[in-house]
Protein backbone atom coordinates (compact mmCIF):
# COMPACT_ATOMS: atom_id res chain seq x y z
CA UNK A 1 0.00 0.00 0.00
CA UNK A 2 2.54 1.92 1.01
CA UNK A 3 4.40 1.60 -2.31
CA UNK A 4 1.79 1.67 -4.44
CA UNK A 5 1.36 5.33 -3.38
CA UNK A 6 4.90 6.38 -3.64
CA UNK A 7 4.92 4.71 -7.47
CA UNK A 8 2.29 7.35 -7.69
CA UNK A 9 5.31 10.43 -7.75
CA UNK A 10 8.06 8.26 -8.43
CA UNK A 11 9.39 4.99 -10.07
CA UNK A 12 11.42 2.42 -7.85
CA UNK A 13 13.50 -0.47 -9.07
CA UNK A 14 13.08 -3.64 -7.50
CA UNK A 15 16.19 -3.24 -5.60
CA UNK A 16 15.22 0.42 -4.26
CA UNK A 17 11.78 -0.83 -3.08
CA UNK A 18 13.10 -3.42 -1.34
CA UNK A 19 16.14 -1.40 -0.11
CA UNK A 20 13.39 1.20 1.12
CA UNK A 21 10.67 -1.56 2.82
CA UNK A 22 13.61 -2.97 4.76
CA UNK A 23 13.80 0.01 6.49
CA UNK A 24 10.29 0.63 7.31
CA UNK A 25 8.28 -1.02 10.34
CA UNK A 26 4.95 -2.17 10.17
CA UNK A 27 3.91 -1.43 13.91
CA UNK A 28 0.33 -2.27 15.47
CA UNK A 29 -0.77 0.55 17.97
CA UNK A 30 -4.20 0.07 20.55
CA UNK A 31 -7.04 2.69 20.06
CA UNK A 32 -5.78 5.48 22.73
CA UNK A 33 -2.18 4.86 22.42
CA UNK A 34 0.50 7.89 21.83
CA UNK A 35 2.20 7.81 18.78
CA UNK A 36 4.23 11.02 19.38
CA UNK A 37 3.83 12.29 22.71
CA UNK A 38 4.40 16.54 23.66
CA UNK A 39 8.06 16.70 25.30
CA UNK A 40 9.62 13.58 23.76
CA UNK A 41 11.40 13.73 20.22
CA UNK A 42 9.29 12.51 17.24
CA UNK A 43 11.46 8.73 16.17
CA UNK A 44 9.10 8.59 12.85
CA UNK A 45 7.34 9.22 10.23
CA UNK A 46 4.18 7.14 9.65
CA UNK A 47 2.21 6.60 7.21
CA UNK A 48 -1.17 5.15 7.91
CA UNK A 49 -1.93 1.81 6.26
CA UNK A 50 -4.90 1.34 8.21
CA UNK A 51 -6.69 3.69 11.15
CA UNK A 52 -7.50 6.89 12.66
CA UNK A 53 -5.40 9.55 14.47
CA UNK A 54 -4.98 13.07 15.64
CA UNK A 55 -2.75 15.46 16.49
CA UNK A 56 -3.05 18.09 18.94
CA UNK A 57 -1.69 20.56 21.39
CA UNK A 58 -2.62 21.38 25.08
CA UNK A 59 -2.84 25.02 25.21
CA UNK A 60 -1.83 27.05 28.67
CA UNK A 61 -5.55 26.58 29.31
CA UNK A 62 -5.00 22.70 29.23
CA UNK A 63 -7.10 22.49 26.42
CA UNK A 64 -6.70 20.51 24.11
CA UNK A 65 -6.61 21.63 20.31
CA UNK A 66 -6.42 19.43 17.51
CA UNK A 67 -4.80 20.53 14.02
CA UNK A 68 -4.88 17.32 12.17
CA UNK A 69 -6.30 13.72 11.81
CA UNK A 70 -4.82 11.43 9.79
CA UNK A 71 -6.74 8.47 8.17
CA UNK A 72 -5.72 5.59 5.31
CA UNK A 73 -3.20 6.98 3.08
CA UNK A 74 -1.65 9.82 5.43
CA UNK A 75 1.24 10.83 6.50
CA UNK A 76 1.59 11.85 10.41
CA UNK A 77 4.41 12.63 12.75
CA UNK A 78 5.47 16.23 14.25
CA UNK A 79 7.16 16.98 11.57
CA UNK A 80 8.79 19.82 13.34
CA UNK A 81 10.05 17.26 15.79
CA UNK A 82 11.16 14.67 13.49
CA UNK A 83 12.87 16.83 11.22
CA UNK A 84 15.09 19.00 13.87
CA UNK A 85 15.17 16.25 16.30
CA UNK A 86 13.70 18.19 19.26
CA UNK A 87 11.29 17.55 21.45
CA UNK A 88 7.62 17.93 20.12
CA UNK A 89 5.40 20.21 20.57
CA UNK A 90 2.29 18.27 19.69
CA UNK A 91 1.18 15.17 20.73
CA UNK A 92 -0.35 12.19 17.93
CA UNK A 93 -2.66 9.68 19.48
CA UNK A 94 -4.74 6.86 17.88
CA UNK A 95 -8.27 7.32 17.74
CA UNK A 96 -9.09 3.38 16.68
CA UNK A 97 -7.02 0.88 16.72
CA UNK A 98 -4.40 1.44 14.20
CA UNK A 99 -1.37 -0.07 11.70
CA UNK A 100 1.61 2.52 10.20
CA UNK A 101 4.41 2.06 8.61
CA UNK A 102 7.57 3.88 10.43
CA UNK A 103 10.61 5.19 9.20
CA UNK A 104 13.52 6.40 11.83
CA UNK A 105 14.88 10.01 10.92
CA UNK A 106 18.40 8.28 10.47
CA UNK A 107 16.68 5.70 8.04
CA UNK A 108 15.24 8.14 6.05
CA UNK A 109 18.10 10.30 6.24
CA UNK A 110 20.44 7.00 4.69
CA UNK A 111 17.62 6.32 2.21
CA UNK A 112 18.15 9.78 0.71
CA UNK A 113 21.90 9.30 0.01
CA UNK A 114 21.10 5.58 -1.32
CA UNK A 115 17.97 6.26 -3.40
CA UNK A 116 18.41 10.10 -4.44
CA UNK A 117 14.83 9.66 -6.26
CA UNK A 118 13.45 9.66 -2.31
CA UNK A 119 14.35 13.50 -2.12
CA UNK A 120 11.37 13.96 -4.92
CA UNK A 121 9.20 11.89 -3.11
CA UNK A 122 8.94 13.73 0.10
CA UNK A 123 9.96 16.95 -1.42
CA UNK A 124 6.40 16.67 -2.78
CA UNK A 125 4.91 15.21 0.35
CA UNK A 126 6.36 17.47 2.55
CA UNK A 127 5.12 20.71 0.01
CA UNK A 128 1.50 19.14 0.55
CA UNK A 129 2.00 19.25 4.05
CA UNK A 130 2.66 23.17 3.92
CA UNK A 131 0.36 24.24 1.64
CA UNK A 132 -2.45 22.25 3.53
CA UNK A 133 -1.26 23.56 6.69
CA UNK A 134 -1.23 27.38 5.02
CA UNK A 135 -4.56 26.36 3.82
CA UNK A 136 -5.87 25.62 7.04
CA UNK A 137 -4.78 29.23 8.25
CA UNK A 138 -6.28 31.11 5.47
CA UNK A 139 -9.58 29.39 5.82
CA UNK A 140 -9.76 29.82 9.57
CA UNK A 141 -9.85 33.53 9.26
CA UNK A 142 -11.81 33.83 6.06
CA UNK A 143 -14.12 31.21 5.84
CA UNK A 144 -17.87 30.61 7.75
CA UNK A 145 -17.89 27.40 9.94
CA UNK A 146 -20.56 26.01 7.44
CA UNK A 147 -17.80 25.67 4.41
CA UNK A 148 -15.00 24.95 6.86
CA UNK A 149 -16.84 22.05 7.82
CA UNK A 150 -17.62 21.02 4.14
CA UNK A 151 -14.15 21.23 3.25
CA UNK A 152 -12.90 19.21 6.22
CA UNK A 153 -15.67 16.84 4.98
CA UNK A 154 -14.08 16.88 1.49
CA UNK A 155 -10.56 16.18 2.66
CA UNK A 156 -11.71 13.42 5.24
CA UNK A 157 -14.17 11.51 3.35
CA UNK A 158 -16.38 9.25 6.01
CA UNK A 159 -14.78 10.89 8.92
CA UNK A 160 -17.98 11.42 10.45
CA UNK A 161 -18.81 7.96 11.23
CA UNK A 162 -15.32 7.71 12.87
CA UNK A 163 -14.68 10.51 14.51
CA UNK A 164 -16.39 11.99 17.62
CA UNK A 165 -17.97 15.08 17.46
CA UNK A 166 -16.00 16.73 20.16
CA UNK A 167 -13.25 16.13 18.50
CA UNK A 168 -14.20 17.29 14.94
CA UNK A 169 -15.69 20.74 17.06
CA UNK A 170 -12.00 21.20 18.14
CA UNK A 171 -10.43 20.79 14.77
CA UNK A 172 -12.80 23.16 13.55
CA UNK A 173 -12.30 25.91 16.47
CA UNK A 174 -15.79 25.91 17.17
CA UNK A 175 -18.21 24.26 19.83
CA UNK A 176 -19.76 21.06 19.64
CA UNK A 177 -23.44 22.94 19.79
CA UNK A 178 -22.05 25.28 17.22
CA UNK A 179 -21.41 21.89 15.10
CA UNK A 180 -24.30 20.69 15.90
CA UNK A 181 -26.32 22.89 14.60
CA UNK A 182 -24.52 23.67 11.53
CA UNK A 183 -24.87 19.86 10.94
CA UNK A 184 -28.28 20.32 11.33
CA UNK A 185 -28.34 23.17 8.39
CA UNK A 186 -27.82 20.32 5.89
CA UNK B 1 25.69 34.94 -3.08
CA UNK B 2 22.36 32.44 -3.93
CA UNK B 3 24.69 30.17 -5.14
CA UNK B 4 26.81 30.01 -2.13
CA UNK B 5 23.69 29.96 0.03
CA UNK B 6 22.89 26.80 -2.21
CA UNK B 7 26.53 24.72 -1.88
CA UNK B 8 25.48 24.81 1.57
CA UNK B 9 23.36 21.99 1.11
CA UNK B 10 24.14 20.14 -2.06
CA UNK B 11 27.44 20.87 -4.38
CA UNK B 12 26.59 21.17 -8.13
CA UNK B 13 29.16 21.07 -11.16
CA UNK B 14 30.00 24.52 -12.80
CA UNK B 15 27.67 22.95 -15.91
CA UNK B 16 24.87 22.50 -13.33
CA UNK B 17 25.15 26.11 -11.66
CA UNK B 18 25.28 27.99 -15.42
CA UNK B 19 21.59 25.81 -15.88
CA UNK B 20 20.60 26.85 -12.82
CA UNK B 21 21.59 30.57 -12.94
CA UNK B 22 20.38 30.53 -16.84
CA UNK B 23 16.95 30.32 -14.90
CA UNK B 24 17.37 32.59 -12.23
CA UNK B 25 15.77 35.92 -12.84
CA UNK B 26 17.47 38.67 -11.11
CA UNK B 27 14.56 42.11 -10.40
CA UNK B 28 14.73 45.30 -8.65
CA UNK B 29 11.13 46.18 -6.73
CA UNK B 30 10.40 49.32 -5.15
CA UNK B 31 9.68 49.94 -1.82
CA UNK B 32 5.72 49.61 -1.81
CA UNK B 33 5.60 47.50 -4.90
CA UNK B 34 3.74 43.80 -4.80
CA UNK B 35 5.28 41.11 -5.56
CA UNK B 36 2.50 38.19 -5.15
CA UNK B 37 -0.81 39.88 -4.51
CA UNK B 38 -3.76 38.33 -3.30
CA UNK B 39 -6.31 36.54 -5.88
CA UNK B 40 -3.38 36.46 -8.59
CA UNK B 41 -0.57 33.26 -9.04
CA UNK B 42 2.32 33.67 -7.57
CA UNK B 43 4.21 32.96 -10.75
CA UNK B 44 7.77 32.84 -8.66
CA UNK B 45 9.96 31.90 -5.78
CA UNK B 46 12.14 34.74 -5.07
CA UNK B 47 15.58 35.07 -3.24
CA UNK B 48 16.20 38.13 -1.18
CA UNK B 49 19.48 39.37 -2.38
CA UNK B 50 18.83 42.86 -1.26
CA UNK B 51 15.80 44.34 1.19
CA UNK B 52 12.90 43.87 3.31
CA UNK B 53 9.61 42.42 2.20
CA UNK B 54 6.20 41.54 4.52
CA UNK B 55 4.13 38.50 3.57
CA UNK B 56 0.45 39.11 5.07
CA UNK B 57 -3.08 38.22 4.09
CA UNK B 58 -6.42 40.93 5.01
CA UNK B 59 -9.37 39.66 7.20
CA UNK B 60 -12.71 39.89 6.48
CA UNK B 61 -12.98 43.10 8.99
CA UNK B 62 -9.73 44.57 6.43
CA UNK B 63 -6.98 44.00 8.85
CA UNK B 64 -3.77 43.30 7.98
CA UNK B 65 -2.35 40.20 9.60
CA UNK B 66 1.71 39.54 8.77
CA UNK B 67 2.41 36.54 9.06
CA UNK B 68 6.66 36.66 7.69
CA UNK B 69 9.10 38.83 7.08
CA UNK B 70 11.88 38.09 4.64
CA UNK B 71 15.23 39.75 4.57
CA UNK B 72 18.90 38.85 2.57
CA UNK B 73 19.53 35.19 2.16
CA UNK B 74 15.31 34.33 2.84
CA UNK B 75 12.99 32.67 0.66
CA UNK B 76 9.49 34.48 -0.17
CA UNK B 77 6.54 33.33 -2.29
CA UNK B 78 2.84 32.32 -1.45
CA UNK B 79 4.28 28.97 -1.43
CA UNK B 80 0.76 27.36 -1.87
CA UNK B 81 -0.17 29.16 -4.77
CA UNK B 82 3.12 29.07 -6.15
CA UNK B 83 3.38 25.03 -5.47
CA UNK B 84 -0.32 24.47 -6.87
CA UNK B 85 -0.42 27.12 -9.52
CA UNK B 86 -3.71 28.81 -7.93
CA UNK B 87 -4.37 32.03 -6.49
CA UNK B 88 -2.65 33.43 -3.51
CA UNK B 89 -4.38 33.98 -0.02
CA UNK B 90 -1.09 35.91 0.81
CA UNK B 91 0.02 39.24 -0.39
CA UNK B 92 3.93 39.85 -0.55
CA UNK B 93 5.42 43.47 -0.22
CA UNK B 94 8.63 45.31 -0.46
CA UNK B 95 9.67 47.36 2.80
CA UNK B 96 12.32 48.40 1.40
CA UNK B 97 13.60 48.68 -2.00
CA UNK B 98 14.88 45.28 -2.84
CA UNK B 99 16.74 43.26 -5.39
CA UNK B 100 15.24 39.22 -5.57
CA UNK B 101 16.48 36.09 -7.46
CA UNK B 102 13.32 34.57 -9.47
CA UNK B 103 12.39 31.18 -10.64
CA UNK B 104 9.15 30.50 -12.32
CA UNK B 105 7.11 27.57 -11.39
CA UNK B 106 8.14 26.20 -14.88
CA UNK B 107 11.59 26.63 -14.97
CA UNK B 108 11.76 24.77 -11.66
CA UNK B 109 10.08 21.87 -12.54
CA UNK B 110 12.33 21.41 -15.58
CA UNK B 111 15.38 22.15 -13.00
CA UNK B 112 14.02 19.22 -11.18
CA UNK B 113 14.42 17.17 -13.70
CA UNK B 114 17.90 18.58 -15.27
CA UNK B 115 19.25 18.72 -12.03
CA UNK B 116 18.21 16.37 -9.84
CA UNK B 117 19.87 17.13 -6.43
CA UNK B 118 17.89 20.31 -6.57
CA UNK B 119 15.22 17.97 -5.26
CA UNK B 120 17.37 17.94 -1.96
CA UNK B 121 17.91 21.59 -1.73
CA UNK B 122 14.29 22.68 -2.24
CA UNK B 123 13.13 19.92 0.08
CA UNK B 124 15.50 21.03 3.00
CA UNK B 125 14.19 24.25 2.45
CA UNK B 126 10.41 23.67 2.37
CA UNK B 127 11.39 21.60 5.37
CA UNK B 128 12.31 24.84 7.06
CA UNK B 129 9.77 26.67 5.82
CA UNK B 130 7.32 24.01 7.39
CA UNK B 131 8.92 23.98 10.64
CA UNK B 132 9.17 27.61 11.21
CA UNK B 133 5.14 28.26 10.41
CA UNK B 134 4.52 25.00 12.78
CA UNK B 135 6.86 26.53 15.20
CA UNK B 136 5.52 29.90 14.73
CA UNK B 137 1.71 28.56 15.21
CA UNK B 138 3.32 27.11 18.93
CA UNK B 139 4.72 30.23 19.87
CA UNK B 140 1.80 32.27 19.74
CA UNK B 141 -0.74 29.93 21.49
CA UNK B 142 2.17 28.77 24.35
CA UNK B 143 4.60 32.02 24.84
CA UNK B 144 4.46 34.89 26.75
CA UNK B 145 4.43 38.18 23.88
CA UNK B 146 8.05 39.11 25.38
CA UNK B 147 9.82 35.48 24.84
CA UNK B 148 8.03 35.95 21.23
CA UNK B 149 9.38 39.20 20.53
CA UNK B 150 12.82 37.80 22.09
CA UNK B 151 12.86 35.49 19.22
CA UNK B 152 11.60 37.32 16.76
CA UNK B 153 14.85 39.81 17.23
CA UNK B 154 17.03 36.29 17.15
CA UNK B 155 15.32 35.50 13.84
CA UNK B 156 15.70 38.93 11.83
CA UNK B 157 18.90 40.56 13.26
CA UNK B 158 18.84 43.76 13.26
CA UNK B 159 15.06 44.12 12.15
CA UNK B 160 14.22 47.01 14.52
CA UNK B 161 15.52 49.42 12.52
CA UNK B 162 14.50 48.17 9.17
CA UNK B 163 11.13 47.70 9.74
CA UNK B 164 7.78 50.20 11.57
CA UNK B 165 6.94 48.84 14.59
CA UNK B 166 3.28 48.44 14.11
CA UNK B 167 4.30 45.89 11.61
CA UNK B 168 6.57 43.98 14.47
CA UNK B 169 3.36 44.63 16.36
CA UNK B 170 1.30 42.88 13.83
CA UNK B 171 3.35 39.79 13.19
CA UNK B 172 3.52 39.27 16.71
CA UNK B 173 -0.05 39.38 16.61
CA UNK B 174 -0.29 42.38 19.65
CA UNK B 175 -0.89 45.90 19.89
CA UNK B 176 1.88 48.93 19.09
CA UNK B 177 1.20 50.18 22.64
CA UNK B 178 1.63 46.59 24.12
CA UNK B 179 4.94 46.41 22.00
CA UNK B 180 6.52 49.75 23.37
CA UNK B 181 5.64 48.41 26.68
CA UNK B 182 7.50 45.20 25.85
CA UNK B 183 10.35 47.04 24.16
CA UNK B 184 10.96 49.64 27.30
CA UNK B 185 11.13 46.23 29.61
CA UNK B 186 14.90 45.74 28.61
Amino acid sequence: MLINYIKRYIQLTEEETNLFLSKVHIRSFSKGQYVVQNGNTCKYESFVIKGCLKTFYIDNEGEEHIVMFAIENWWVADLGSFLTQTPAAYNVVCIENSELAQISYHDLEALYVAVPKLERFFRIIIQKAYVASQQRIINNFSLPAKERYTLFRNQYPDIDQRVPQYMIASYLGITKEFLSKIRSMK
